[in-house]
Parts: structure tokens; C-alpha cells; sequence
């Protein structure tokens, strides 16, 4: 199986990126990482791409740009230009333009760390441990222009204890994003999918 | 561990009530099931009841009650006169009062065939299909004001496969209710809880 190319964009940590760059180098994903983008000039994950050798790592100043559009057009632009077939958000803090998301319909993912459609939106993990869930976990969705809404191509489940707090349901939950965006991304290069409704129908 | 009696009420098939029976008769579940009511004369829920030998087993006739208070009212009568601690909704397809709800505050549950808050209504295992999620369940919780909002006791999980129906992840998630119902029954006779919030936090 060909390794298809991808983008990676980061705004922080980039440990779901170190996670997708140890799979891919492991050969348990079949991506090659060609360009990672952080609109962040201190953000960890940039370190985290040159330790890996990735090829182009780009730290793109929004103060540069003039609106959101301009920003997201740069962005496509180096894409493009490395032919990244994915799109991969991995702690991308950033609104996107609608630009952008219709651009890489259907090849834009990012995760959230909830059973969406329940806890979108910024504070996923603080929100189901204060709602009581006894499960919650993270989901791996296509990128629509409402957050958090587009079609879900894979979920993982965590339990949620008696005695959990925010961090340490967010490390319960780290753990299986870490196991499922690379999985995810192994089942988008060598299944692929089709969409009923927006049900995320697997090839098999 | 002494049992706890409970009235169960229902408008259906009484499948979940039929669980409870067999779990509470093979001793798996401290319960005593005192009185089924029903708000439907054909429920076959009736005549699993009567086949288990419950003793006080009832069909209350809406029609004969001039408003949903007086009905419930009625209803809680019953109950208390036969001194149930627990009341269970087991496809009681009827809303409650205020009146109802707040009388039987903290002993008044639910089951929901869907991983709550997601999903809540009448057609839970439908929206979840059509939705695209790759998890469900069900969910048991306290009965509150608003439908399917109160707090949450247990909850399980299944997986929704590439080729469910609404019919297929139904019987899925039916499956978890018979044992999650009579399983968090046996909870709260034994353990108890506390409420952290609206977090259901168990006793050990």
C-alpha cells in the first residue's frame, strides 16, 4: 500500500502529532508527514517535527495577514505545493475560513476529545465530567464549517471514575486519542469510505 | 442485604420489567417488585406481570382522571400504600407531573436507549443511526423535570456497525438495558450514592 502525504496543524503540545509521526515510522500508518503548520511561533510541536525529520515545518504568522481568508489561502498554498492529500488539525486552536474547509472536503479531519455530538466545543472534557457521563472518550471527525459537527469517522469510549478529576480524565482520554487518530488515518488510506446521509460508511 | 420493594410502571412489552423480574427471582438484584401499574389496558407488560406473580398489578385508566395531576396523584397512592421505595419507569410512555417527580425525588429512574445527553427523545436509537455515531447505549437516570435530563446513574455502550437498521442497534442496545437496569437497581439498594453536583458519585 502507497503512503499518502499529509499536513499536520498544530497550535500546541503536538502530542497527537508525535503519536501519528511514531505509528507512521512503526508502519502501523501509512502516511507520510511532509508538512506540519503551526500558527503558533513557540508552539512544542514544531520541536516535535524537527526531532522527526519532517521535511517542511512552517510556523505562519496570522499577524502577517489581513483577515482569516488570507491566513487560510497561505496555508493552502503550502499544501498544495506538498501535494498533502490529508489535512490532519491536531490541537489547531483556530477558526477556519470556510475557504479552507471547502477547499479539503472530505480530506479535513480533526478529533475532539468527547463522544460528539455530546461536550462540542471548547472544554469537551471538563464539560461530560460535570454533566456526570459514566463514558465519554474522543472522536475523529471531517471538518465541516460548524465546530465540531461534521461526519464522524471514528469513535473510542473511556469510562469516567467516581473519582475522576479534568486531568485525569483528559489522560484517560489522551491515551486512546493517541491509539485512534493514527488508526483513523490508517483506515482513510487503505479503505477509504462513503457517506449515507452522514453516516461514515467503511469500505471494507 | 435486605430487599427493597419497588412499583415498576409501564405502557408496552414490559421487556425491561421482565429483566428485573428474572434478575430479582435468580437473586442477582435486591428487589421486590410490589406493584406494576400500567396506563394501557393491553400492555403486554400485564401479563408478564401476572405470569411472575406480582401481587398488585394494575391498569390505571388516564380517561378516568380530568387531568395529568389527579391521574398521578392516583398513581401515587398506589405506591405509597404499598410502601415501594424505588419507582422505575420501564417504557412508561406517559409524562409526568411535577407533582409526580418531585414525591419521588432521588427514587424515580429511567432508561434511555442512548448515551445521554446525546440523543435524548423519543426516538434515541434513530437520531443516534442517522447521526452517525459509532457508539451507543443506554443510559439509566434519575427522572427530573425536563425529559432525559436528570442525573445520570449508569450508563453502557455498544458499538454501531456499518450495516445497523434502527431495528438491528435497537436489539444491541435492548440487550445492555436487561442487564443494566436490574445491575444499577442492585446499586442503589446496595451502595447508595451521592450527589457531587449533578455527578452520581457511587458509594463504595
Amino acid at each position: 500500500m502507497t503512503r499518502q502525504s499529509i499536513a499536520v496543524m498544530v497550535s500546541g503540545r503536538g502530542t497527537n502529532l508525535a503519536a501519528i509521526l511514531e505509528a507512521a515510522n512503526k508502519g502501523h500508518c501509512p502516511v507520510d508527514v511532509r508538512v506540519v503548520i503551526s500558527n503558533k511561533v513557540d508552539a512544542p510541536a514544531l520541536q516535535i517535527a524537527r526531532d522527526a525529520g519532517v521535511d517542511t515545518i512552517l510556523f505562519i504568522d496570522p499577524k502577517k495577514y489581513p483577515n482569516r481568508s488570507s491566513y487560510d489561502q497561505a496555508c493552502v498554498e503550502v499544501i498544495q505545493k506538498h501535494a498533502c492529500h490529508w489535512v490532519v488539525l491536531a490541537g489547531y486552536m483556530r477558526i477556519l475560513s470556510s475557504l479552507f474547509v471547502s477547499h479539503f472536503e472530505h480530506r479535513l479531519i480533526n478529533i475532539h476529545p468527547a463522544l460528539l455530538p455530546s461536550f462540542a466545543g471548547a472544554d469537551g472534557v471538563g464539560d461530560a465530567l460535570s454533566y456526570g457521563v459514566k463514558f465519554s472518550g474522543c472522536t475523529v471527525h471531517l471538518v465541516s464549517e460548524q465546530v465540531d459537527e461534521g461526519a464522524i469517522l471514528a469513535q473510542a469510549v473511556v469510562p469516567v471514575m467516581n473519582d475522576d478529576t479534568v486531568e485525569s480524565l483528559h489522560q484517560r482520554i489522551h491515551q486512546k486519542e493517541y491509539e485512534l487518530y493514527p488508526e483513523t488515518l490508517r483506515c482513510l488510506v487503505e479503505k477509504g469510505f462513503r457517506l449515507d446521509g452522514r453516516r461514515v460508511i467503511w469500505n471494507s
